[in-house]
């Protein structure tokens, strides 16, 4: 561990897998055996094992952090793997190789699809908690999240706040609005609709791929600001062929990544990873952990973005308060960006800053 | 003409039929035969023929402004019928007694689908023009329109500002942006990656219902702000007896509202109408009015809403501007609201008087 062999890019990580040998139990009560954990590790381990940071993927992101996040994570990044010790794994029911919907079952050769069981943000963290352990890690200096990441990093500050020091939150909330759900079941219903979904049980048989497609092109359009989509795109466009096909450049950029979306990620897991996180609801929890013993959580970061619509400030503004009901310390910035939702994964000395000097302090 | 009968509640207009015996050429150079305009017409036409008021109808609307804008026409009303004679036409391409896809060819029995030619905001406002001179009125009192029917009414002031003295423009756009753009795009590629669409040709056959409900769903989200879903639905929810099946509130909200709508509209107009307003760009020719002859159009007034994400009093500002460009006065206001871009339909004291004191001025 930690004595990774990595590429000159100091970029794409070795993907390992953990197999678990105890049944897995979800909040539900279903189990499933054999769950299968898929993880990078970045860095190394220090003797007193206190240098460890979770790093928690975002809705269709995967362990390869230092490819997603290489803007934070790496050699003398704002996460810097010369001093910390950095994990990420791919989450329960997603689609990069950990256990989810897309894997086969322990018995037989059947798939799970939508046998798999429903799971919860909950469920996630409490995957990564079992692998933590198999790590040998006692305590986590620092979890850290954005987006649906960030609902795992404060899943984390509320389930075990005795095994983490500190949590860093980006562009999150601690539950999805009425808006958030609505444009997730969209999506939802986009792959359902398809007939090559067949009720999830398309494996080895077809790909709602069309549903895919249009699910993540909607997403495309939430991850971005209107005032950036104005300088990226304006009303740019080519003669289309056919009158009911794209023209405008923003309609083939959506085209183009929906399509592209599908060959990287499997429509279950979209499904299953949406509606986890529109049940989320981890307010109480936080505003709870006052009442919880051996605390070591001492500090939160949380930062959101000005240009962020799907994640608004105001509910990073909510997080704030709720830590602040557990006394937990905060701090919290609203960072000036025009990229919207996106922000949190490009480029951003800002953003740098404030994680380089939380994790210092 | 101007005496209509009227049921008790003074809701429900009559809807009259014009044939046209001349040939209807389009934009694109294309013609159709026995174009049909649907309309209705409230109040008298006085003696001078000088109290008409068109009313253009938005996106999913019908000639039935008393029914769809009740709040602001009628007797004593903002737009007063016992002093106005308000007319209003279902567009060209709708599919609620005027000409479009869903309707039969003029020759043999088959219906336009896709063959019905691609058309603009500007041939839309054309067939109004066919049938104002058909009602005999030389010059309009005011054009009046939200949304769409705000397009509309932009391209009257443009394209006959000598046959026009008044333009009321509300939550609208003298272009679409590409985040508009975009998410027509995805209501768009619902509907044609819809089984039963068949490209287009699905009239007496199948329809695409299931498109055309997700691209109303999402529509419908549009619609709203983001503070009024929260105090509408919250996280309110019920038990779904299946997982991937709606349970919160606006979850079932948008399916019902979806489902619903596949009853009154056709899903090609859907796609021909969102085109028109795509494609729509009356800037350049709303700052050359100025260069025109006989202008009568001496005033515009400009409103939108403060909680207007899909029209943003951004694009109502850039109206303002364009008028001034061309020397045109204006009169703009921004009202406060909390329902989003649907707040145009919705009963509002303020709206009401800027409407009725820019008519009497």
């Amino acid at each position: 561990m930690g004595d990774l062999p990595m590429n000159k890019k100091n970029k794409i990580s070795e993907v390992k897998y953990f197999e678990t040998n105890k049944t897995f139990k979800f909040e539900n009560g279903e189990t499933i055996e054999n769950l299968t954990i898929a993880y990078t590790v970045n860095g190394r381990l220090n003797l007193n094992k206190d240098n460890a940071i979770l790093v928690c993927h975002a809705f269709t992101g995967d362990s390869n952090v230092t490819l997603w996040w290489s803007n934070f994570v790496g050699k003398n990044k704002a996460i810097d793997i010369n001093k910390y010790f950095v994990i990420c794994s791919n989450v329960l029911g997603g689609c990069s190789g950990t256990t989810g919907p897309s894997s086969k079952k322990s018995k037989g050769n059947s798939y799970y699809g939508t046998d798999f069981p429903t799971f919860t943000i909950k469920d996630i963290v409490k995957a990564q908690k079992i692998l933590i352990d198999y790590l040998g890690i006692k305590k986590l200096y620092c979890v850290v999240g954005g987006s649906m990441g960030g609902m795992q990093a404060l899943q984390w500050t509320a389930t075990y706040p005795d095994t983490i020091k500190k949590a860093i939150i980006i562009a999150s909330s601690m539950t999805h609005s009425p808006m958030q759900i609505a444009l997730n079941e969209i999506a939802r219903q986009a792959i359902t609709e398809d007939n090559e979904w067949y009720g999830g049980k398309y494996y080895g048989i077809s790909s709602p791929d069309k549903g895919l497609a249009l699910a993540r092109m909607l997403g495309h359009i939430t991850y971005m600001s209107e005032e950036y989509m104005r300088e990226k795109f304006g009303r740019k466009r080519k003669k289309s062929l056919k009158y009911f096909t794209p023209s405008f450049e923003v309609e083939n950029y959506l085209h183009y990544n929906g399509e592209k979306f599908t060959t990287r990620f499997d429509a279950n897991s979209f499904l299953y990873l949406t509606k986890a996180m529109d049940f989320f609801d981890v307010r109480d929890e936080i505003k709870k952990i006052k009442t919880k013993k051996n605390i070591s959580l001492n500090k939160v970061l949380i930062i959101s973005f000005i240009s962020d619509w799907l994640y608004p400030s105001s509910q990073s503004v909510d997080i704030v308060d709720a830590y602040n009901h557990s006394n937990i310390e905060t701090e919290f910035h609203e960072i000036k960006s025009n990229y919207g939702h996106d922000a949190f994964l490009i480029k951003n000395e800002e953003q740098a800053k404030y994680i380089h000097n939380f994790l210092k302090s």
